[in-house]
C-alpha cells in the first residue's frame, strides 16, 4: 500500500471514543499511519491544542497529503473512497445504505448514551439509572445489532459479516456497555447482540487500543488509576 | 434519468430542517421523487407514524426498490454513489474531505443552534439569547462558510463553488439565521457568510419549499398561522 504519510491526531485513548472509531478502521484495513496525541482534560490548553490541529475544535483529525480531514464519519468515508479495494463499506447497495444509516444514527444521536455512559475503557463502573432515554438509546443499539446480525449473521461476525465502518462507529458502545456493567437481555437482546459486544472486545486492534490507554493512563492520570 | 420510483418521507416542510436537507438536493439535481408526509407534534400519533416508515423513528426516510434508506446524510451519500454523474460532492478530493467534514459537523453538532434557533420559515421572531453555546455555534457557522466562499468562490456561488451536499446541509441554517434575524457581522462575517445566505434563499428550489411550507401551515396549524 502507497504511504500516504497518514498522521491520526487523536485524544486520550480511555476516553475519546471518537477517536477510537477511525483509528480501529485503519488498523483492521492495515492503512499505515502515525499518532499525534493531544491529552484531553486540560481546560483551555486542550482547546487550543486541539485548535491547532482541527478546524472544528474536535478530534479525531486525519493529516496527509498537505490537508486536513475531520470528523470521524468525514475521515472514514475519506479513507473508504481512497482505499476502494479494502471494502471499507459493505459491496452490496442495500447493505451499504443500511450499514450508512446505522453509522449515521451513531454519528449523530445517542446522547444520554454518550452522556451517561461516558467511554472510560479501564474501569468498571456501576450501572447508571436507566432513564427513559437512556433505555431508548440502549434498546435502539440492541435493535441494530440484533437485526443486523440476524441479517447478516452468515457472512461474518461482525454487524454485516465482514468488519465494515458500522463496526468502527459502534465499537466505543461495545466497552461501554462492558465498563457500565449492562445486561443486553433487559433490552430486548435475543443474545445476539451480546455475542457481537464479544466480537468487538476480542479483536486484536481492540487489544491494542486497551494497551495504549493503559499505558497513557498510568502517565497522564497517575491520580485515576 | 432512470425511474427509482423514490418516495422521500418527510416532515412538516415549515419545521423538519432535517427532511428539508435531501429533499433540496434531490430537487436540485434533478432526481424525480414523490413525497410522502408525516405531520409531526402530534405526539404519540406522529411517532408511531414516523416509526411504521423509519427504524430509527426519525425522518427524512427514502424509500427505493423495495428496501428504505434513512438518516438525512446517509440518504445524500446513498444518492450521491447512486447519481455519481451529477457529483453531489466536488470533484477535487480534498474539496471534497473538507465538504464532508462541514457536513458531518453539521450532522452532529450545533446543538445550541439546533435548540435555541429551531426552523420556522414562515415566521419572524427576536433574536434569542447569544449564550456562550449558541455564540461558539454561529461562531463556526461564520467560518465555514466564510472560508469555503473565500476559498472557492471563484468556482461558483455555493460554498464549494457548484451546489454540493454541504451546500444541502447548511441550507436549513441560513433560514434560521432569517427568521431569528441574526447579524453575522456580529460575529466575524467579512461579508461573504450573509452573502451566500443570501444565495442559499434565492435558490428557486427553496422558494418551492416554502410556498409548500406556508400551504401546510395554513391546513396543518391553522391556529399558528
Amino acid at each position: 500500500m502507497a504511504d500516504h504519510g497518514y498522521r491520526l491526531v487523536i485524544g486520550d485513548k480511555n476516553y475519546s471514543s471518537w477517536s477510537l472509531r477511525p483509528w480501529l478502521a485503519m488498523k483492521h484495513f492495515g492503512v499505515p499511519f502515525e499518532e499525534e496525541y493531544i491529552v484531553l482534560r486540560r481546560g483551555l490548553e486542550t482547546k487550543q491544542s486541539i485548535l491547532d490541529h482541527s478546524p472544528s475544535g474536535k478530534v479525531p483529525a486525519l493529516k496527509t497529503d498537505g490537508f486536513l480531514v475531520w470528523d470521524s464519519l468525514a475521515i472514514l468515508e475519506f479513507l473508504a473512497e481512497r482505499h476502494r479495494e479494502a471494502r471499507w463499506w459493505p459491496e452490496d447497495e442495500r447493505a451499504r445504505a443500511e450499514a450508512r444509516g446505522v453509522s449515521a444514527e451513531m454519528h449523530a444521536g445517542f446522547q444520554a448514551l454518550r452522556n451517561d455512559m461516558p467511554m472510560d475503557l479501564v474501569s468498571t463502573l456501576p450501572t447508571p439509572e436507566i432513564t427513559e432515554p437512556l433505555q431508548h438509546n440502549i434498546a435502539r443499539v440492541v435493535a441494530i445489532w440484533n437485526g443486523a446480525r440476524k441479517t447478516y449473521g452468515a457472512e461474518g461476525p461482525f454487524l454485516f459479516g465482514r468488519f465494515s465502518i458500522a463496526d468502527a462507529m459502534y465499537a466505543p458502545v461495545a466497552t461501554r456497555f462492558k465498563t457500565f456493567q449492562v445486561d443486553l437481555s433487559e433490552f430486548g437482546d435475543d443474545g445476539r447482540a451480546a455475542e457481537y459486544g464479544e466480537t468487538i472486545l476480542a479483536m486484536p486492534e481492540m487489544a491494542e487500543w486497551l494497551a495504549g490507554a493503559k499505558v497513557e493512563m498510568a502517565e497522564r492520570y497517575p491520580d485515576v488509576t
